[in-house]
């Protein structure tokens, strides 16, 4: 259960890592966008394993086939079907797993669960299911673009090295020049470092994206539960690894007195009201203001080590674990589209409903 | 729209601060519970204004009628509809809001969103709808007491002043017995010294709310989208004025690695499968996996401020707003219950979904 | 559970017959709309019991208090909570269904389902209940004039009295002149004395409403499994006493060859493309296609008989139970507003989803 | 929109008849059930073109490939994601609809939903597009078969041809021996002398189909809106060229006296409280009580004809359309298979909710 997310633009999905393939349906989608399939498999391109020295050594094409809903090139308003073929797969690689718990993953919850369990590479809880959300939000984007509503992502921490200063402080553009998806070259650097350390250490590290979305209409979010925040909060918790969201001011703004975070009202000469400051990130009881929206997420250290770790098996006796085959020892580069994508489906979410309501 | 919560458990509200009533309708509460009305209504006693000079001086009375769905004491397995009628509503303390836009308020979100705004008092976006919230949540307490399942809340942090220790370090016992709802009596005095002061000066002050679940079986959480913190994130940030979520290690633990994070697998003496340590903060793939569910939830400083603040009418021209009326410098006392509620409402829905299944 | 009706125009009802109150919240209401107390409540009145001796003589005010969502008059996009107190009630004409389940009646399916029943009236699952779908449908009708689609049903059989021709033969105009709602006098009339005749032999006698939309733009419903017919069938099928859903020529046209019940296209001088014939009802391949849509619904006669009937008490022991109280020898005049209430609030949910994807 | 079916056991469907696939995704599959892939494959058998000179002469092997969800030979609980490949296509015998409206079909209600529109064999309108459904229907029926619920749908008419009996008069085990799927060979014969007289004028006819469900505890179904029996009339509905549901008595009963109609209850020796007549259909209330479910389901003749009819083009001139290509001259035998997977997937999605309940 709970593998469809949203309301008017959804996305199903299917697949576990070891298993035929992964892929998804798209529901409500608009009718006559442009389907462009270099763009399509270059957001997966982004999420890809193999891509650097950073991240693990798998190689998937991750070849995405559109399977209905597009015809002649333009989306036909039908439900789009797609699937992303499993290859390369080490399946004896996990042999080990069949009898054990791996710690901090999901196989003891998953026992649990369902009495059953695909044990080989996490099965359904493995990060290759994100594969389905790149293909969902890379259709929302497509969407989105026309609407002039741009969506971009970066690593802003790795372990203790943060970006210390604000989004607006950076040249975005610049965050898909390095591995680490970092627009600071120079601290992309230091985390790529550390990255590699943590690797040949057999361990592994976490780290927080920050995403900005630009370009909203004001609007967008439902009043009681449905805050566009909320939304998105779900959307990025439900991201494998991730811990934590906060937007605008977050966190950090708990300390704040109301006169220091409150974003006053303005208008410019001739231009519509606006807000002097945005520590709101751009959503004022729960419905976006045309502001930047901006917000973070916090994702752990990868579970699987390279590295022995005591553990039980099924029947509960003592026993240790070493992973074996190729894995991220930090998840954030390749995360930085995932996040993007389950954002662009949000946004696109939230302005169909929007204009449901604008005739 | 995005009034209702939940999927087999959901709350529907409605009501605005000034209308007539706030309330809602509970659907899917499981058939043959005892209805504890004075429960309930402590529970709402929890939330209301006017408990300490902490917070405003309102005196609303909040006393719940429930309508339908209980007979002889019992709930019947039908639709529980409740109100609580408004009462001591200044509604001329708002006048001066009809024609301009609160700072960081849903005033300006809403005008543009509706066209039509309830100005008074803040309207739908008020914090008096959480009122529905705590109904909601004290029946789906009353049900979760059955199953042993416990939730607790409470201010971990008012501006800068924080429990500096686990939540396991404190008698959690002792958080109702001040005004702050903060386990550590000494803390709490800080706490509250700190909100008087802020109040004195016309401001406001932010603050976390930590929260544990105790008891919960193994299972609870879907694996894809609606991971259980997913739904936690999403309720908690549902609430009024938070800006953030995180569970388990949270933000904190993208600095450490994966060696010291990962929760290792045990078993006791007899005992069934556990884990030495908690960092996952009790969820593991989404799903609980038995240990002690733990968040945190960011709240800013309300918006409401008693000295002048400048904005802009709705024709744009700059105007002072300074608030009249009663209000709290500090959400955080108030919120404690309304966290609760929508813990124990998410458990109980996640709770009948893995019933479905257990036949 | 299933007390929530819509995708983005919903309706969530409570309430039993002898409750305290019956009512409901809609959520997603159009902002901006004129409440015209008056008309809701004129609705309400033709549902209501003691219109005319051909229904029960209760008495009851069916006063309607809209509590929130309504501001100045108009409506504010935010959630309508409503109630209608229950008066006049007669629990202990009801005393004796306490320990016996009474024929064709949901006495014990729901023993069965919830172990807990509030006996009284048929408690949830009374007729009683429909109000709050009458004032669903009358904020949708609402909403719907301004977009110039009308609903209108009528009686069209009561037992074997029935309409031989065709809804545009009728002045549907004519329809709330007489107690049977019926636009032929004269077959009125037939069905007024064949009522009285059943209930003065403590019977009851089914019957079939049809409906007409008219005015509906191209595009309403969708392709799959919410073909417009689809939901209009569930909305009706849920109404209480419903046995049957046809649309267009229906069971009827099963009889009939392709080459005679295809509608031919066509256009008129400088008119748009319409079709010649309507053997469709208006909706082809699930969506509307500016037609009129039409529809008819079936009634079985009312299980509760003012004569003796044998059945069985909670032991399963044989008792007789004679019905006491005050019952509508047959359902169909007071269920004319409720069919139209569903049908409205259909097509209403329908254009807003329609709606959301043409900006 | 609207591509997604039920609420626990969900099934989410795409594809289009001349696109690369149909497919879909089976969510909420209890974990653990043997997933019998030649039941499934026979299954779709049943609903494949080319079974006998009574359906299209297409040939289509319409073998599906389960993609997920199944590991060892059981379910796990996580999603079914399944395609059909679609083969054997002649695209070019649809190449003349791509400029004007087919009588009676989706190609104009579509053409003005979308703007854009595969034209080819009726698109995402074609029956083809039911496959989806008998593969959610199958692993549905793999389900209840441990419940032991079964579902028997079998043509009851077509045309004026009618059985003129109660299910219980015939032998439903002998539906599947004739190329009709009707359970008399005598009457099976004369429907099937129709439908070639039909097919040799070039012409189609209607019918309806009969299902009964057997074995269903009592429980099934929701008191308001989502009654059993509108969920199965939904589910009825959503079948292309379905026109009319009816349960129980259904329209035949409107003429009855409740005293004919009401089903008294009795006790057996020893056995629980049941019912002395099924006038009700099994539901009462809205939920099962234990008896035989029992409904009908009236198909319009098939729109697409193999002689001449008058439409007009995508401008509005006149033209006329003659049908090439492959077609049923009536859908029954073929529907038989998809009413019961639809039957079937309603019934395990209320048995899991019930269950949700009874812990």
């Amino acid at each position: 259960m709970g593998n469809t997310f949203g309301k008017l633009f959804t996305l199903t999905t299917f697949g576990e890592s070891h298993g035929a393939a992964v892929g998804g349906v798209i529901d409500g989608m608009p009718a006559g966008i442009d389907i462009d399939m270099d763009f399509i498999q270059s957001e997966l391109n982004r999420r890809r394993p193999g891509q650097s020295k950073l991240t693990t050594s798998r190689k998937e094409a991750d070849k995405v086939e559109l399977l209905s809903g597009v015809f002649e090139g333009k989306s036909t308003g039908c439900p789009i079907g797609f699937i992303v073929r499993n290859e390369n797969q080490h399946s004896q690689d996990y042999e080990n797993l069949r009898t054990l718990f791996r710690p901090s993953h999901a196989d003891f919850t998953y026992y649990n669960k369902y009495g059953v369990r695909d044990h080989r590479g996490g099965g359904r809880s493995s990060a290759r299911i994100t594969i389905s959300r790149v293909v969902g939000g890379a259709l929302a984007k497509l969407a989105l673009r026309q609407l002039g509503i741009s969506i971009q992502a970066y690593t802003s921490q790795v372990g203790s090295i943060t970006l210390e200063r604000d989004y607006r402080q950076y040249d975005l553009s610049q965050t898909e020049t390095n591995a680490v998806r970092c627009p600071d070259a120079k601290k992309a650097e230091e985390m790529a470092a550390l990255i590699e350390q943590v690797k040949a250490e057999g361990d592994t590290i976490g780290g927080v994206i920050t995403c900005v979305i630009k370009g909203c209409p004001v609007g967008l979010g439902e009043p009681e539960f449905d805050k566009l925040h909320a939304q998105l909060g779900s959307a990025m918790l439900g991201i494998n690894a991730v811990k934590g969201f906060e937007y605008g001011e977050g966190f950090a703004g708990v300390t704040q007195r109301g006169s220091e975070q409150n974003d006053r009202f303005t208008v410019g000469h001739g231009s519509p009201v606006t807000t002097l400051t945005n520590h709101s990130g751009g959503i004022q009881g729960g419905i976006s203001n045309g502001q930047d929206i901006y917000f973070r997420v916090a994702f752990k250290p990868v579970a699987t080590l390279l590295r022995p770790q005591d553990t039980v098996d099924l029947e509960g006796n003592p026993t240790t674990f070493t992973a074996q085959g190729r894995h991220d020892p930090c998840v954030l580069p390749r995360a930085v589209p995932v996040v993007e994508a389950m954002a662009a489906m949000v946004i696109l979410d939230n302005y169909l409903c929007l204009s449901a309501y604008k005739n």
